[in-house]
Formats: C-alpha cells, sequence, structure tokens
C-alpha cells in the first residue's frame, strides 16, 4: 500500500514477454503441445483410479472400467463444447477466478479463487506423486521411498521457479508429442496383439468386498474424473494464441478433447481384454506399457517419458498459482507481498507458498496418489461449474443471436459438473474431500477477511479522499549516535547537517574514562556540532538512546536519527559490521515516530 | 563500529546485578555452593572413565583404579595450591583469557581463548550426556534416547539462558549440598555394609585386549583427569565473595580441592571393593548407589539429583561462554555482534552460537560420554598451563618476598598440567583429542584474522585520529515513493519538507490510466511538492526508483530517500504491510550512496 503498481491485466497461464509479437504467438498445433500436458498427463492416473475403485467389487467388476469412462468422455464432451464458448466470450482469458468476478460477483469470485487455489496445490501432488508411481514401475526399488522422490522433485521444481524459467511453449512441444504417441502407441500396437507381450507385477488377490452397484460406480466415476483436470487450460490462455485467436484456441479445445477421449476409451478398451488390475507397485499404464512394449527398453522410456510429463505437468501449477495469488494480493485478498517482484520476474511468495501447501499435502498422504485422488477433482469442478454458470448469466443478460441455444450447452455443462462434483463430494467425503469442504471456505473466509482489513486501512489513510495540506514543521533536528571520531563520524555529521535544521551527536558509554577520552577529542575535532554523553552503566545501549530520542521529540519539532554505518565491499565481513546500527533502527521503529535514516559508508575492504 | 561501549571489565562466571552490595555477597561457603557445581558434578563421569580405560585389560585390571585416583587427587592438590595463588594475584578475578592477555602477551591469550571455547563447549555436551546417563540408569527405558533426551536438554538450557535467567548463587545452593550430601552418603554408607545392598545392570565380560601396562594405566589417568574439569571457576570469581574477598575465595577452593578428592578416592575405593565394572546401561555412580541404597527409591532420587546437578553444570557454559565471546568481540576478536545485547540483559548471539556447537558435538558423538571425554579435558588444561605459568612470570618480574617457594608452587602446576595435558595429548590422540589439536589452532587463526580486519576497518576510518572538518553539501533534495495520494502521503511530504531543502515525490505505475489518475489527484491535492511518475511497462517497480535515485544524485546533492511505512498496531497484521517499502529500502541501501529514511506511520488497527 505504500505505492502500488497499476492493477495488471489478467495473466495467461503461458505468459508473454513484453516485445513478443504475432509470429511468437501459438498456431493450434503449438498451443496444443503448450497447454495440454496438464489434462493430458492424467491418463496417467486417471484410469488408475478407476481400477482402484471398482477393485472392491472383485475383479470381475473392472469390466465396468469401459462404461464408467464413456460416461467420463461424455462428461469431457460437454466441457468441450462449452468451453469453446468460453473461448469466444472471454478471448483475453482469465480463468475461472476473473469470470467469476466478471459475472457472478464477489462471492462467487472468492470460490472461484479458493478452489484454484487448491486444485494448483493438488496438480502439484498428484502429479508428484503419480510421476513417482510411474519411475517407480521402471525402477521397483523406488517403490518405497515414494516420498523423498516426490520431495526430491518439488525441490527442485521450487528451484528452478525461485530462478525464474524463461518458459516457452517451444520447449514443451517435445515431451508433449513424445508423450502423446508414446500413449497412442501403446494403445494402437497393444490391441494389435493377440494377447499382452509381457504381465509385469505381483497378482494380488481380490475378494469382493462389495457388491458392483450404483454407489461402486459412481464411486468410479468420481475418482476417473481426475482424469479431466487440466481441461480449462486453453481457455485461460487466448491471448497467447495467434489471431484469429478464437478460432485457434477453440480448434485446440477440440482437438485436446478428441485426443483425451481417444486415449481415455482405448486404455478403457485394453484394462478389458488384458483384465488389468491392481498388480503390487506397477502402475495401470505400467501394466498396459508392458502388454504392449514387453520389458525391453520401449518400458523404461515410456515410464521415463510419463514420469517427465507429469514433471511438467505439476511445473504448470507454478506459471498458475503464484500470478493467481498476485491477482488476489492486488485485489487486496491476498497480503500484498504477493504481488511482489524484485530482482527477477518471479512471484517469490507465490513459489514458496505453493512448495509449502505441496510438501505438507505430500507428507499428510505420505505421497499416496489413490489418498490424494479423493481431494483432486473437486476443486476443478467448482472452477467448472462457475465458468459455465457464468456464461449462461451473459447470455441471458446480453441476449445475442441463437442466445437460447448457447445458454443450453452452458446450462447443460453447468448440470453435468455440478452433478459429477455432488456425487465425488458425497461418494469420496470420508475418503479425503472432506479436506476441501473445509478448506475452501477457510480460504474464502481469509480473502474476505484480508481485504476487509485493507479496506479499513484504505479508508484510514483516506484512500480517495484529498488530504490536508501537508504540515511543515517549524523545524527539525537531526540526531546522530555515534562511538567514536571517525571519518564515519565526519561522513554522518556531514550528511545530518544537510538534512536538519539543528544537528546533535550523541554517545552512549558505560565507562567515564571512555566518556571523557571521547568528549576531548570531539573538541579537538570540534565539528560545530554538540556531543551528548550519555554514562549506561547498566551497559544497555539501545534503551539510552530511545529514551534520549523519546525526550527530544517532545517540543515537538521534526526529529530523525541518522545511522552511519559502515558497509564491507566483501559480502563476507558482513557479519562482522551493521549489526548495532541495525538494532537501533529496529528498536527505535518499533517504539518512536520518528523518522530513522541509514546512511552507508562503503568500505575499501 | 557504529558506536561503541567502553570495553567492559572482566565479569565473573556469577554475576552481579548493579546495585548489589557487600551483604549480597558470598561467603566462603555460598561461594562453594555457587562456583562449584563444575567441578564437583563431574565425579559423575571421572571415575566411570578410569573404570571405561582400565577395563581394556580385563576386570581384574579395575584394581588399578585407586592408584590412578590418588595420582589425580595428588594433581588436584598442586592445582588447588597453584590456584590459591593466583586468587591472590588476580583478585579482579578473569580466567585464564584476562591472566594470559596481561601476562602472556597476545598469542597466548588467543590460545587461552580458542581453549575456553572448546572447553564450554564440551562441558555442555559431556554434562548433558552424562546426565543423560544418570537418567537412563533409573529408567532403562530412556537408554536408547540418550540423543533426544541431550537435544530436549539442551533446548530447554538455551530457551532459559534467552530469556535471561535471575542468575543467583542461593538458588544453587539446594542442589549443590544435596548432591555433595547424597555422594558423600553413598560413599559412607556403602562403606558401612559388609556387601552391596543390590547390584543393578547386566554384568558384561570383559577379555583381557592388552595387558595392564604404563600405557593403560596413563590412558586410564588422562581420562579421569575430566574429573578436574571446572576446579578454575573459583579463581574467575574472585569479585563475587564478601570482604576479605582473597581470604574467603582461597577457602573455597581449599574446601572444594579437599571435597572433590575425598569423593574421588570415596568412589574408588569403593569401586575396587564392590567390584563394580561398566555394566549394560547402568552408571558407575548409579551401581554404587544401589550398593548403597539399594533399589528403592533413594535409588531414583539419587539418579534424579546427579541428573539435575549436571543440568546445571552445562548452565554454568551458558554463563560463561557468552561473557568470554563478548570480551573476545570487545578485543575485536569475534564478531562485534556477540557483544550486542538489546532488551535483555543476554548475549543472545553466544548464547545460540553454544547450543549451535554443543548441537553438533553432541549428533557428532550421538551423545555418547565416553566419546566425548577423550576431547574434554585437553582445553582445561591448557588453561591450567597458561594460567599458572602467567603467574610464574609475575613472580620473577615483581620478585616479592619468598617469590621464589611461590614461582616453585606455580612452576609445579604448570609442570603437573603440561605433563598431564601432553599424556592426555598422546594417549587420546586418536580417539578422539585430534578435534581439539585442530579446532584450537583454527580458532586462534579465526580470531586473529578477524582482529586484523578490524584494526584495518579502524585504520580506513581513521579512529585515533582527528578527521577533517565535516563538510555540508550546498543543498538537499528529498525524494518520497508514494503509490496514491492519501493520508500516508500528507504525512510523509510534511516530515520530507522539514528535513530537504527541496521534495519530490515519485511513483512507478506500470498502467498509463493509473499514473494519469495519480496525477491528477495530485494537482487536486496540490501539497506544493512537484510529483514525478515513471512509467515502467515492465511491471518492475525496485529497480525504476533505484535508477531515478542515482541520477538524482549526479549533482552532487545531499540525497535522501525518505519511505513511509505503514506499522499496523497488531503483530499479526504485519504480514499485510512494509514489505514493498523494506525492499526498496534494502536494495537502495546495496546500491547507492543516499540516505534511506523510513517513517513509521501508525495505524489504529
Amino acid at each position: 500500500m505504500v505505492f502500488g503498481l497499476a492493477r495488471r491485466e489478467l495473466r495467461p497461464r503461458v505468459p508473454l514477454r513484453p516485445g513478443e509479437g504475432e509470429k511468437h504467438r501459438l498456431t493450434s498445433l503449438e498451443g496444443l503441445a503448450a497447454l495440454s500436458l496438464d489434462a493430458l498427463s492424467s491418463v496417467a492416473y486417471g484410469p488408475e483410479a478407476i481400477v482402484i475403485a471398482l477393485v472392491a467389487a472383485g475383479t470381475g467388476a473392472l469390466s465396468a472400467t469401459l462404461p464408467v469412462t464413456l460416461a467420463i468422455v461424455f462428461l469431457l464432451a460437454a466441457l468441450v463444447v462449452s468451453y469453446a464458448q468460453v473461448i469466444a466470450v472471454h478471448p483475453d482469458g482469465g480463468g475461472a477466478y476473473a469470470v467469476a468476478k466478471k459475472d457472478l460477483g464477489p462471492t462467487a469470485s472468492l470460490l472461484a479463487a479458493a478452489s484454484l487455489v487448491v486444485d494448483y496445490v493438488l496438480t502439484v501432488a498428484v502429479s508428484l506423486s503419480a510421476g513417482a508411481d510411474a519411475l517407480a514401475s521402471a525402477f521397483p526399488a523406488l517403490a518405497h521411498d515414494k516420498l523423498p522422490v516426490c520431495l526430491a522433485g518439488l525441490a527442485l521444481l521450487t528451484v528452478v521457479n525461485l530462478r525464474g524459467v524463461a518458459e516457452s511453449a517451444r520447449v514443451l512441444m517435445l515431451p508433449t508429442v513424445l508423450f502423446i504417441m508414446t500413449i497412442l502407441g501403446v494403445v494402437v500396437i497393444d490391441l494389435l496383439r493377440s494377447h499382452p507381450a509381457a504381465v509385469v507385477g505381483t497378482p494380488l488377490s481380490f475378494p469382493p468386498k462389495e457388491s458392483l452397484g450404483l454407489l461402486l460406480l459412481l464411486k468410479a466415476f468420481s475418482s476417473g474424473c481426475s482424469a479431466l483436470t487440466g481441461v480449462e487450460a486453453i481457455a485461460n490462455a487466448v491471448p497467447t494464441f495467434r489471431a484469429p485467436r478464437v478460432r485457434r484456441a477453440q480448434r485446440t479445445e477440440l482437438m485436446l478433447g478428441a485426443l483425451l477421449g481417444v486415449m481415455l476409451i482405448g486404455l478403457a478398451v485394453l484394462i478389458r481384454r488384458d483384465h488389468v488390475a491392481p498388480r503390487g507397485e506397477v502402475t495401470v499404464l505400467a501394466q498396459l506399457t508392458a502388454g504392449a512394449f514387453g520389458t525391453g527398453w520401449p518400458y523404461y522410456a515410456t515410464n521415463l517419458v510419463v514420469t517427465l510429463v507429469l514433471g511438467l505437468a505439476a511445473n504448470t501449477s507454478f506459471g498458475g498459482l503464484p500470478v493467481l495469488m498476485s491477482l488476489l494480493a492486488r485485489d487486496h485478498r491476498l497480503p500484498h507481498l504477493f504481488g511482489l517482484r524484485a530482482e527477477r520476474p518471479v512471484y517469490r511468495y507465490g513459489v514458496l507458498a505453493l512448495a509449502l501447501l505441496a510438501a505438507v499435502l505430500l507428507l499428510a498422504t505420505e505421497a499416496d496418489t489413490h489418498r490424494l485422488i479423493p481431494l483432486f477433482a473437486i476443486g476443478v469442478f467448482i472452477g467448472f461449474t462457475l465458468s459455465q454458470l457464468g456464461l449462461v448469466l451473459h447470455w441471458a443478460r446480453d441476449k445475442p443471436a441463437g442466445w437460447r441455444r448457447r445458454a443450453l450447452i452452458n446450462g447443460t455443462g453447468a448440470l453435468l459438473t455440478t452433478l459429477a462434483g455432488v456425487i465425488l463430494l458425497t461418494t469420496k467425503f470420508l475418503a479425503g474431500a472432506w479436506v476441501v469442504v473445509v478448506a475452501v471456505p477457510l480460504l474464502m473466509l481469509l480473502f474476505a477477511r484480508i481485504q476487509r482489513y485493507y479496506t479499513a486501512v484504505g479508508e484510514e489513510l483516506g484512500l480517495g479522499r484529498v488530504p490536508a495540506p501537508p504540515d511543515r514543521r517549524t523545524a527539525s533536528l537531526v540526531i546522530v549516535p555515534l562511538g567514536e571520531v571517525s571519518k564515519l563520524a565526519r561522513h554522518a555529521i556531514g550528511a545530518a547537517l544537510s538534512l536538519g535544521d539543528e544537528v546533535v551527536a550523541v554517545a552512549v558509554h558505560a565507562d567515564p574514562a571512555k566518556s571523557r577520552a571521547l568528549r576531548e577529542s570531539w573538541e579537538r575535532w570540534n565539528p560545530g556540532v554538540r556531543l551528548d554523553v550519555i554514562d549506561s552503566p547498566s551497559r544497555s545501549l539501545v534503551q539510552p538512546i530511545v529514551d534520549y530520542v523519546q525526550r527530544a521529540a517532545r517540543d515537538g519539532r521534526q526529529i530523525a536519527v541518522l545511522i552511519p554505518e559502515v558497509e564491507p565491499r566483501h559480502r563476507r565481513y558482513e557479519i562482522l559490521q551493521n549489526q548495532r546500527g541495525l538494532l537501533l533502527a529496529t528498536v527505535l521503529r518499533a517504539r518512536t515516530d520518528v523518522v530513522v535514516c541509514l546512511l552507508p559508508y562503503r568500505l575499501g575492504l
């Protein structure tokens, strides 16, 4: 609030550097490469989540994977069509928070913000834990060290993002293409085989614990919905596309939907045909990979590609959450420090907050993907629903040609995602969804309270009103605390004389002999400034100066305390200097209302 | 170096508060209670160290405990007589560092300081680990958690000493008297019994690994010398005694020597008679306690008293090392921050440094007393030797009546402690003494390098010379970075007008619309001060202001940047404020030579 940057435009997930022109923007295919990683990588854990849910009714129930997947793909289709309209209406991008703020009002925008925060954090946690699963499928020795693997990955992402990455869509093209080819390769080659090339993992027995009823199917559906996370990324990033932006972004959204749908259905068909079931420490995707490629090097390569892509998917949150937090900070809903960038173009505090929250989540769930999944999709579905709902209101308000059909499409989308969200919440409540149910309102409350605080401060500072004219005090006094007569003292007194109407030097000594010696050398120097020496038998240094300053402040003059500081040239000497001055400055700032001035004196060594 | 307190008098281990008069000073007996804990508590590990060394030649060799103990007590007697003379010559106390500085010159004082640092740290580590041993003897469940027990104890001591303890000799009287009575009780009652009341611990077999030759006896002697640590404490604290100080302190020193000697010999006699040998997780002292009192409540009570006293012995280092470090800081041999006390009369950095070093040591040795003992006594013996040697030089220089006899006493002391030190070093070198041999010279080097740095800085600042008269710049310019027109702006401009010949406000905005709005509200307010708005399309905030300030500084005027800061009333709101101002202040201080002023604006909330 001291001095503010103007609120910036909503920043897309893949930011443009200043000076990037049209030819640096994305074509449809480039957009797919750059923006689909988060969504596509969820095939690594979505189908598996369905299998794990269904197996509660025994391995026989796994044949229901295909119908459940078809229901999810139907929802995906509805979402994709619906998002094509979001793209048309919000060509500036912006995502659920911006849309909700514009169309649905403050409470909905708080809800969107809270659920997005939860979503971003979970994307990091789930992507990392699924990545560790994929890695452990290739290297079983890691099976019991998934938590350290995840935390190491998180640390790497944090360091990279604190340094600032020259993020470029093109860097992501190669892994995305590699991933799409690999997954499609698994599907096609496995389908061409009469039986799996290899079977990996330890077979486990699954005695049916419940019957394959509607509830179990709904549970499997809600678990599988985790495969839909990330579908909104393209709609958030329309400005990064080359003109005609809207058409290109819509095409990319449809391509993403088609690809994801084909992958999910293909994997579901294979799961049924190959009788895939949860097996020891090998993921479903790894089992299908072994079925297609055998257990030679392509098996290892595929698992490594999957791990890499999941790591990059986790990284998308590091692009997203700090930006969202900076927007919240500019809306006064988070501490302003989250909007702060210093030397590097990096929201340092946002990156650290994300890393911290993801680490807590990984530690709490021991990096177990199946314990994270129930928390995952809810936040996303809140965002989905809010976006669609906002659009329905938009159509109803503006009533353009064909608005009824459009409102119907988005209304259906909103209805389906609401339904899916409710299913998710009810079937997964005790399994972990309650965490989100608690966290989202708490976050909303936090944002609202912070906003209230800043509003009250703005009120107190009289923001937006014309203040009274500034009132120049009649005189000013600059107090210079000193220890010895030296060039440092000369430098400080010189600066103080330029600033104050009156200057006085003050020293604290515990030893009368020292006091006398100082007085004598002061008289020899005779700088034309009074020196007050305070005797402090208690050997306290700071308190006597604070008392002195408070006494001086009583006559209404403007008081400044000028503290000269020796600044060594080399950083390694810093511990040898400066501590007393900074301590005094801190105490004076806490206890008095005077101006505290720090004057550096640079040493040659 | 910014402003210095005079170097203080040497501070005794038990400090006097200002205003404490003669009647608050210690009598001989009170002095014994207050100052002997460190020395007396070493009977908890000294005899045990002898037993552990001797058992290498089989349990039969343990009968040599008594002669080895007698040799140690002989050394103790020499030390006590020698220290009685130290007390007479240095009635101001001061310890090895002060004495070495006065009588032996800078190198010896560096040696004394380095060995004292090592000694203080080891006192903490050994006392805590021996305390954990005593506790584990009473509660075997703790036997495998000694490290956490030690670290918890260390944390407790650190917190208590950071808060500052109202240290009082009288507080220590009760535990000291309890400890002396307990140990003497063990000795007397066990001697009165015809056979031990109870035998505790698991018997272990000790096949002889070497013969009981001179080398082994020397090893046992050097291990047992750990029982002599702390004997110097009284000589360091003569000023805390009531007049006649010297006589009372000498009497206390003799009482301490007699008590410690009696305890050591008594325990050695019992070790021989009861055939005590290292037994599982039960200490030698605990075995003797069981022999005297049985295994009922007195056994538990004794072990708890021993634990308590060892904890208090560890605490004496927290009284000693931070004070020593502050003396070193005042001699410019450690960073000045170690001489810094702020709100509380506590050398915070010294306490933290001690805690850190002791924790490292405990972690490195897994809180194993027997791995710490070989490091322990060497530092102490260096201090012993230097004190005696200093006194020999003193006698030879001043030649008072009977100086030859006195020099002989101190010379014998120096010779014996040198001999003991050499024995310690040679027999224990590979077992850990090498750590001290490496650490002491490194510390001396560190002290010397720091002193050299401070001397060079003093040279550069022209300390002790009369500087040129201060030079008042022709004019001053105060730059006030602002974000909005508000009461904060009014407050800041008012203060700036009192301080500078010219004042200019500066704002950074990324958004031209925002810039325009600010300019307009500035004109409406019309505070009589120019506003410069910098457009920063790169959205960077700090760099444009730094550039602006550097440009302004070119014309030779005295530049001050006055940064207003909103200070919330409640600490919990602090995270919501201030970050940008402090960031700007930090960068300005690092990159420019201007005066950086912070002006608090206190909120009502």
